[in-house]
């Protein structure tokens, strides 16, 4: 079966497909996989922990295919949970970024970054 | 400015530009989103820790739009630190479904669902 | 030297000397050692993200064996997080406890469990 | 009654009566236990997610006292979720750092720190 891999929705697809073959919706409550996400977020923060910011920023090839993969893997796991409950997780994001735009307008937060932690 | 929101290829747009109009990048390490990624996790983990796998499959529609800002502040941080490092997203989830389709073949674990914790 | 391996004293003490002897102290920067700590605290949400929490209550000989590890990488970094900060973990702990004894009688919260969630 | 707030087993007992008095044993499994303990975990992450390494070495008296409740708060989770299991956690640490002990000896690695992450 010729497949899109390119978009949300069919990531969405193919995990509830990958579940069902394999009967493990019952594993999938959400609260499952919150755990799950936060596990893969962490091994994320894993590849950081050491490094100063600077270093974060200039990752050589093979780190950045270890750190791809953990992307990937939180990625699953959001994609997962937000269909479990439901949730459009598109429209959820964009809806933050409309709201952390009235709550920190350029205007007024520009040139003022040092307080950024405060905001 | 007309902006089609569906797409995870808008969002990263729209969070580069949120960004740069604050003189934000400096702070969008790597290293500190992947800090910020975990901690909103975490907030979703939290409205989960002291439910039953149950009560988690059915939430209230007021709790329900509280999670869901916080997959939206999960997904803002995912799509900013792989947009940072210059990684596509969606082709690492899919890569990783892949793997995951080879080393759990549904033939083989299907039925097996309660060693699941073991694979 | 004999040692006695008692106290939490004692641990961050040992704590401090092995980061000395191995000249380690420049990684151990606060934000670095959240990171660590956060790190070792979600390989134990690892060992229960598929279990119920009946399965959580009786683990096996062996899986507990792997979950104390967990909790003694959890303890050594907050026991050296807390020394690099200057903080007493023991009276923080128990500052903790006399707010939350405050914040939540027991005469109000008894028998009014179902609602824990809420407090 | 007096009592000896110095030691971790007397936290043990007391965070062991604070929950029993609250009839909260039922919501203190360990899988739910884990997820308290890592939203503590990134409570205190939180604090230093935009911060350098630099100003998380530096915190002003006001911040050190809300990181002081974070720590806290994770130790609580800790010990309790360790007193749930029936670990020792001290005893746990210090078999941990034995293991280090012998992963990491000294002479090795020292000087070579900047192969840390490698480790």
């Amino acid at each position: 079966m010729p497949m899109n891999k390119d978009s949300l929705n069919n990531l969405k697809q193919r995990l509830a497909e990958f579940a069902a073959d394999r009967d493990w919706d019952q594993f999938h409550s959400p609260k499952n996989l919150s755990m799950a996400l936060i596990a893969e977020a962490a091994e994320l923060v894993e590849h950081f922990q050491w490094l100063t910011q600077e270093e974060s920023r200039g990752l050589s090839d093979e780190k950045l295919k270890e750190v791809g993969e953990e992307l990937g893997d939180v990625l699953i796991y959001l994609v997962r949970i937000s269909d479990r409950l439901g949730i459009d997780l598109i429209e959820a994001a964009n809806r933050k970024v409309d709201l952390n735009s009235e709550k920190y307008p350029a205007s007024v937060v520009k040139g003022d970054a040092k307080k950024y932690t405060e905001y």
